[in-house]
């Protein structure tokens, strides 16, 4: 996880063509940024251009605040890129939501204490009241928004409102049941992030465990994805899987799928943490 | 893998209730078997009962070609049991259907020619001539019936006659590029067993790999099953998976999933020739 | 992980003969006792017999508390057999160790707190008072005993006496980084459940993540193992891996690491609250 | 796997500094190449660059067997480089040194012989006839060297001989059975790639599944390595693992074992053909 340093962190995409690996890299290393990493990647079927490159501002002759003009006028529209800043020393805002399961929950809080994660959570919101003990343990706020399908278009504006007047910048989804609205996902624009217990494209929509079950497969998985309007169909950040043998009941299913949910949710939102992660159509390119 | 012993094997499933284990290791231990493996399991949501068996025939009592008439007479009938009896020291006979990929096969004839498996190869079938060679170069005969749909009704039968006439317990499609007719299929329960490139029930049907590559998925994987009439929805003996990353073409999932199929596949033949799974409904039990 | 039914568990080893499984599941049929769950293996090279077996006493003719003298003289003496009885509606009692790190005490109070494991924790023992808050979070007494190299001889007796006021069965070491001493260790035999931060045998004692990176290996893992006077050579219950590059820094070794090591200490741990697992010399039997 | 395409590709390490990747990039970008991939990994610890890079070399103005003089005299002395430069349409050649194990050897020979590799195998070694029969049904000169302890100084230099009149670029050990002299591995620095039938570093040197046995471990694995004078103890280049429980014997740990030995040493040879190999010390940087 990213360390508290004095460095930007720059994701772009746009049409592949040459020169742009060089012009990006000149301008970092004529300005007196040194380049502390970078990778990139050519998608040559569809002829996209991906990369990521962070350096030290600590000699950079360009100031913070003025980098992104700069890169703007001198090099992105020069080569149509879309293009995202991000500071080393500057935490995300998260917001979690969550219903009645805790596993993954506990999980993500466990990083927070431990400062494993370079994050802030101003907001933990439910739709049940069950797990606010653990916000509060914690000292996080929760609030209870008690949405369902009668109600979530008088709720979701409310929750935007809450949202927006904490500057949250990414909603990570920790086994929330909740179906959320086209209005809502499009104001969050892959900053959305949720955990799907299979392994999609497998065992869409309610009860995959039970799905599994009936099918007698020998593994089972989760997903960890951006939440697009189409269900369970955005772009996958991270998978695995655990085998299971004709023995596991639902049960047990449920109890190991517990286990791999929270490490590929946790997997998923530290990379998008960390800023590693650049969406497109429904893929994801997730660099190292 | 098995070893030539002086021993026999017996798979049973039947509904459960008491005393069905007692009454096997009595049979077994009454006339002086000595049980040598033994695992069992029950199915309590459909009240199944499952189990298998091995024991030495060194001090047996009953004579070999007894066996199965007496257990069917004192034990089964009772117990309304299906079950299946082997001897270790009898070599189950393969067919290996082919098309035009060869990694399969080249997996399965390593085992065989090196002793791993406990087997016997009287023929290799194909619908191409492409790896005659192969089967060539390990004295096994290679026969070519150059099935499409159009003369898959007249030339089914063929297959059929020869396959009997050569006493094959068990049918592999070492990616065999054919979908059987139901006849064919209906002639061999659960004696066919194919490898498909995908974790079933993703990516059902034709060019898995480009579907994966697709949807974006970060795991690619392989499924051994039973071959029913449902396509690709028989019972699952083995599946297992492997990472890839955005970077990987579908070339490289072609290649990658080679290995993880050749794997998965000669894991769940191996499991079958050991008479170690039960295929019952669409799932299998697959013992240690 | 166990539901509180009213069901006895008997895990059995002795040496092999004839006739043991055929004993014990007489002794339980002939007395009214319905077998849940019955896995048993023979350990040919060494000729030792295990066996694990569940069944309900609903309409066992024998009382409860008498099982185990009855069992005793009637089975176990006649085949020399080492026994465990234990009834699934006891929950077992847990004294956690801990000293500075989270990441292990959090996903077991994770599991505690949600129900998942049959469980009790009566106290959290540290020799650092860092994690004092997280034990009262969950309500759960912290006590500190400072324990280091030169006072360990004073304060261990201690430990005992307090660990035995509240009859604790098992003691877990959630990256407890004082070494036990050989009198603590054989008052608690195959009892004390550490978690070892690399696949033992390799990398023994301090810093295996310095070591691993040093080696230049492309995977680390984590050991959960009974504690024996023999430093990390004791019995391993579980152990799984994870991938790593030449990119991981010492930093992403620890940070990959405490998700392997959380993951593959909780499962040995269930699996010893389920009374799935038999210590043997340096080796355990571990049933489905 | 490479493609035979009209393309260059360069491997690098140096000192790190300032201006490295913007160099190495503006040579190829001013002499008209077009860079199809590109990565680099700085290890800060050490202070070492390392990079990959491959481009078209369609519209190159250096002559092809003028780029190794042009790139060492403008940029390689500057920044102190160790360079290797290939051709992706020149076949690398490689010899297989086997002794009596046939897994290793069958599933190379099955990529070779299908197409999936880049490579030409001129020859098989062997210290034993065993296998000789493989290498004819592949139509590869197979030689006999009977080496032993006590005749291995004289052998050596006939196969050293062979070898460099062979032209070989790398040699593979698909499970020779002999230690190779310090002579020998001297003469072919990072291009004798072995495989080690356990996760080095344990269970270094001989029998590996047997102390691996013997210790009661829940995994075994494989480590594809190159040999360096110091057994065992050569730079890493792939690892793998495989579940093992407590009912596995020495001979299924063997049998299991081959499979993730096979694999291993496949995906590890593969990526050094491929030319996606650095290795410095007793590490290796693996590219994508």
């Amino acid at each position: 996880m990213a360390k508290n340093t004095n460095a930007a962190v720059l994701l772009i995409h746009c049409p592949d063509r040459q020169g742009i690996l060089a012009a990006v890299t000149d301008f970092i290393n004529t300005n007196k940024g040194n380049i502390l990493y970078l990778d990139q990647w050519v998608d040559k079927e569809d002829g996209l251009f991906f990369m990521r490159v962070e350096w030290s501002l600590d000699d950079f002759k360009i100031p913070r605040e003025k980098i992104k003009e700069y890169f703007d006028t001198l090099i992105a529209q020069r080569f149509e890129m879309k293009f995202f800043l991000h500071f080393k020393d500057e935490k995300p805002r998260m917001a979690i939501f969550v219903s009645k399961m805790q596993h993954c929950l506990d999980d993500i809080l466990s990083r927070y204490s431990s400062g494993e994660w370079n994050v802030e959570i101003p907001v933990i919101i439910s739709n049940h009241p069950d797990l606010q003990y653990i916000a509060e343990s914690h000292n996080i706020p929760f609030k209870l928004f008690p949405l369902r399908k009668d109600n979530k278009t008088m709720l979701e504006p409310l929750e935007i409102e809450l949202l927006d007047s904490l500057n949250i910048d990414v909603i990570v989804l920790a086994r929330y049941m909740q179906v959320l609205s086209e209005d809502f996902i499009n104001h969050y624009p892959n900053k959305i992030i949720n955990i799907h217990h299979s392994t999609l494209p497998a065992f869409v929509g309610a009860k995959p465990y039970h799905q599994a079950h009936d099918r007698g497969v020998k593994l089972i998985g989760a997903t960890c994805h951006y939440v697009t309007a189409d269900l369970d169909a955005g772009p996958i950040i991270e998978q695995d899987v655990v085998h299971i043998t004709h023995k596991d009941t639902i049960d047990d299913l449920v109890r190991k799928g517990r286990d791999i949910e929270k490490i590929v949710f946790s997997r998923g939102v530290a990379k998008h943490l960390d800023h590693k992660v650049l969406a497109f159509r429904n893929r994801t390119v997730v660099f190292d």
